[in-house]
């Protein structure tokens, strides 16, 4: 019951706590010494120098889990990896990364002699207590290794992991779910917007919230949040109204295109979070400078 | 703790055992003979032949539940109750009615002396056993008077239900419920169809519903019940792809409109419906005949 994890942002630290804590021996690298030294008091957690510590290490056919980047910083890895491992290693991804780049990548590793997993993730940061949902592609033998691993992450032994099917399977289960996820929340926060707007009613909208959790048809995890978020009170002056995307949302619309298939909330819901970094701008101005130009509606100007 | 209720649809009929089943005694009524026999064995509800027994039968400041379609059937018994009641009783509008009607309507009662309260309930036909949400709107004293019921027929006796505000907050707040489970539901269909288009990965659909219940972002009482029908299986060709829309829908679009405050994802969702519904049909075939016309495009007749 040995693991190697590389990346201890957010998610792969505490990825690495549960394991430990559930049983496995953990050897864990960050490239950034604070993410490391975050861990130096978790039994049975082990914080190494290196990838090639990392590797040395680890006994017999290798599983190592990578919880970085989608991107270049996945792809940095396993090309640092690659000359540190032998045929019947196994590397599991459980970063967000484009299904497409993971069935690509199951190929390669494969004819290496190496397994892969593609892992996707979900639980957040609650994934330490609550443990987190599972969504596994790859092959038969690959997933098996790895299941004893899955057993612990998972909110059970037996619920919230799933081998989805083929290499690819996994991350293309998780581009979904985090398409429907932009979507529900999109939805959660136009709802309370209206609520906030009726300022006649004077509604308590974390009571409200709070309320909504029990027997009703929209409760949800994400409910549940709101309700935490609104109780707390925070000013709302005090938050920017932006909202950052990571690729998932994105790759949900091109699916939609690329299959012909309509997903006009999802992909709504990625347009809003455009327009809340500013993107619509820029058609926005152009739109007030038109009705000026036909209707003489004055256009405002910035100091 | 005797109540009247009048209407035993789906909701009304488990509203009225569930009242039963926490202590109160039921009056119930319904113009359908059918509704009124299916709950003649259960203990603490005595259906009634008419209103004027329901009014009669019920001693000192009578509670009556309204469980009615909006509009017409609500606005009927009303009417029709009004010379039965006396100054004090209170009738509980638990319909999905307009807000500003139930404003309206808590008026015109206040002026005849009666109390009455707007209710939102949410909980479908699962609430009999779970309990059902209330969102409730009306002065304090008319609430003061529900509320021994509201505790019943909520979830636990101090959870999952509310005084939202003054008449017409209850279905406010019940509207804009219902605006974002339009929006949640349709970020989820639409997710489980881009799953479902992807027929390389052969994802076992009804698996990973289950799988995302647990630990996911995206667990949710509908995801729950997204579960459900996957594990049933039943035949996609056997329902037709028409999905009904009620007035909830349509009033929270309004509110983002009367307010200015976007709502673009619930406002989809409630489009996606029209279209289900053919309502996109004229522009689909005007839209297949300016492709002919400006590029030559075949359009495809119906024999």
């Amino acid at each position: 019951m040995d693991i190697g994890i590389v990346g201890l942002g957010r998610m792969g630290a505490n990825m690495a706590r549960r394991l430990a804590r559930g049983g496995a021996r953990v050897l864990a690298w960050d490239r950034e010494h604070a993410a490391s030294a975050a861990l130096k008091d978790e039994p049975r957690i082990e914080c190494v120098e290196g990838l090639a510590a990392l590797a040395t290490r680890l006994d017999g056919e290798r599983v190592i889990l990578l919880m970085l980047p989608a991107g270049e910083p996945t792809q940095g890895a396993i090309d640092a990896l690659l000359p540190l491992l032998s045929a019947g290693d196994t590397l599991v991804d459980g970063g967000n990364a484009y299904y497409k780049d993971s069935m690509h990548r199951a190929l390669g590793l494969s004819q290496q002699g190496l397994r892969f997993v593609d892992a996707g993730v979900s639980g957040g940061v609650h994934g330490l207590a609550h443990g987190y949902c599972l969504m596994l592609g790859g092959n038969p033998h690959a997933i098996e290794i790895f299941e004893p691993f899955a057993r612990i992450l998972a909110p059970g032994p037996e619920t919230g992991w799933l081998h989805c099917g083929p290499s690819g399977a996994g991350h293309f289960a998780k581009m979904i779910h985090n398409g429907i996820e932009y979507g529900m929340m999109q939805a959660l926060a136009e709802g309370f917007a209206l609520l906030d707007a009726r300022k006649e009613f004077n509604l308590d909208l974390a009571r409200l919230a709070q309320t909504w959790r029990h027997g009703s048809v929209v409760r949800s995890w994400l409910l549940d949040l709101t309700a935490e978020i609104l109780a707390q009170g925070e000013s709302p002056e005090r938050i920017a109204p932006v909202v950052a995307d990571s690729g998932e949302g994105r790759w949900t619309a091109l699916e939609s295109i690329e299959q012909g298939v309509p997903a006009p909330v999802i992909t709504m819901a990625l347009m809003a979070r455009f327009s809340s970094q500013g993107r619509s701008d820029y058609a926005r101005r152009l739109l007030a400078q038109l009705r000026a130009r036909f209707g003489g509606h004055p256009v405002q100007h910035k100091r």
